[in-house]
């Protein structure tokens, strides 16, 4: 890549230019064995963590065992405009989409820390249904806010509000292999939980005043206890929550890492009457909206239809379906069978359709 | 406290509004026995992250040892401005901060996670020498740097870069008492390792383009190797580092809490004459300026001048002093013998001195 001389919106919005940023500047300068796996979440080595004899984390390298459990910890900053939005805020975001970082590696989220960075100038009141809705999202969730950190910046100086998020959790050895996907095979189904683009057209909904009869709904919620409703029962081959970039982009880099094809049906992804509409007018593709509460699973085909049934059984996955499945050719590429029977291939999200979306 | 209608800057000062935000809003809300000790870390159960059994935050909570290893956990959001200022930028700011903050609990600071909130248009240079420098800074420090996150804002909506880095790391049993002062003795030695006010005079300076005939060099760093060299050596009865607020602020924070009065020595205090000066000429007082390579430490009068010779033995330490004594005394505050012969109390820093300062 010829990095380009300024940062482009385009780099935060989760799709190539992101990863291009991520690997020719952080993962370059960062260079360590834990940042270079770039699952959704760090997979810290925890019996390492329970010696008493190391001093600094190169004893901990050296006594890194194979196949214990370990801690999860993963980060997000949240920056999302408007700050309040039909479904969630600023806060409820900021929570649910660090549990959910945890939950699809396969992890128990339970700590959480919040890094607030506010306006001069911003309503207490804003801020205090803000922190409210966050504590209650945690608690639903089963998880604490353990730790947090408050910068004030001059008026101008950030947009109302910013919230960063880190979260710790605790992964079993037997979830090791969701976050990298090396168990996903040829003839495998894919799952998502529900319709896709609801958070990203409510966020546009709300910036652009569009007079939506009834508003579409963020679906910004915690996915561990869904999540774990399946982990537990059955074998998951791959997780990922589909969020900057949408479901479209998770198969990309899905198909691209593990060198298999994918093949998805479009009548078969579920997407609301509100939504498809307003993606046409927009010319958006509802696969490339981002979502705060879905998650792409991938599944043995032999354990799809059961995983469905399970998923349907959750609050939080009634509208789930089976959207597609792993082939073996084109290696690396997804394809897409149109609603009118054609076919294209979907590549991740280029450039930014939308910023600020989370 | 009546809460006042709007955010201000003084809020992020880390002084008197900082507390009353965070216990009238966010200690409130996020309630739990891990928050309300408000550390510079968390302190989370290390054995209860091991069990096999529990599936969520409350299971871990019943599973609480009372005397085991435990995972510290702090975060911090960086809003520097300037960026770039002598002897540092917001990326080492970022990295010393957290591993600091990790330190002075007793911690041995492992991983750091790294979420970047980047306004549109930052120079890649710019980007590309704070991600180099941080990468530095945590190598040299014995610390990976292990996830991260980068979003991006349209121009005009944040200031060039904001970076919030949480750090984890293992806390040994026998220092839990040191991040509460628990015991902390009428007798006890202050101590500080040197010259205090460095990095809040260098942002003034680079700030307000002062043409210091040698400009003062902020002095962050991280301070985990010379706190290790202290605590393995010797009973540390508190630390703290000296950030916002100030040493000031530190000791007031102490004497309040533990209910003891403190008698610093203001000749004694390492101030440069550089710092002195500037501090004259805007009136402020060297220690209400924040540090980020200083640490107030309370030791045991009879180990004092061992551990000022351990101290004074570090690169890090060369000027560190006694600067005071724990009294009975006024309980709960702090008293300053002033360089003319006086006497007056040291409060929490209150309102904002130098917004921006990390």
């Amino acid at each position: 890549m010829k990095l380009l001389k300024y940062i482009q919106l385009g780099h935060g919005s989760g799709g190539k230019l992101t990863h291009e940023l991520i690997n020719e500047m952080f993962v370059k300068h960062f260079d360590n064995e834990i940042l270079r796996q770039q699952g959704d979440s760090a997979l810290l080595p925890m019996d390492a963590l329970s010696l008493s004899s190391f001093t600094s984390e190169s004893d901990v390298a050296r006594s890194f065992p194979a196949d214990s459990k370990k801690l999860a910890f993963t980060t997000d900053a949240y920056v999302v405009d408007p700050v309040f939005f039909p479904g969630g805020n600023i806060g409820t975001l900021a929570v649910s989409g660090t549990v959910n970082d945890l939950a699809v590696t396969g992890a128990v989220p339970l700590y959480i820390s919040a890094a607030f960075i506010l306006e001069e100038g911003l309503a207490f009141q804003d801020l205090d249904e803000i922190v409210r809705t966050m504590a209650e999202t945690a608690r639903n969730a089963g998880v604490s806010i353990v730790t947090g950190d408050t910068k004030v910046v001059n008026r101008g100086q950030c947009d109302k509000i910013f919230i960063t998020t880190t979260g710790v959790g605790v992964l079993e050895s037997t979830f090791e292999h969701i976050a990298s996907g090396k168990r996903v095979e040829t003839g495998d189904k894919i799952i998502v939980n529900g319709f896709v683009g609801d958070h990203g057209i409510s966020i546009l909904g709300e910036r652009e005043s569009l007079n939506f009869t009834s508003p579409v709904r963020s679906d910004v919620s915690c996915l561990n206890s869904l999540i774990r409703e399946v982990t537990r029962s059955f074998d998951v081959h791959f997780m990922r929550d589909a969020t900057r970039g949408g479901v479209a982009t998770v198969l990309a880099e899905l198909a691209e890492t593990r060198n298999k094809g994918i093949e998805i049906h479009e009548t078969s992804v579920p997407v609301r009457d509100e939504v498809k509409g307003i993606c046409e007018i927009f010319g958006y593709d509802p696969l490339y909206i981002a979502n705060e509460g879905k998650v792409v699973m991938v599944v043995a085909n032999e354990q799809a239809e059961e995983v469905l049934v399970r998923l349907r059984g959750h609050a939080l996955g009634r509208e789930s379906a089976i959207i597609g499945v792993v082939t073996g050719e084109p290696a690396g590429k997804v394809v897409l069978n149109t609603e009118i029977g054609g076919q294209r291939f979907l590549d991740m999200l280029a450039g930014e359709q939308l910023p600020r979306i989370c």
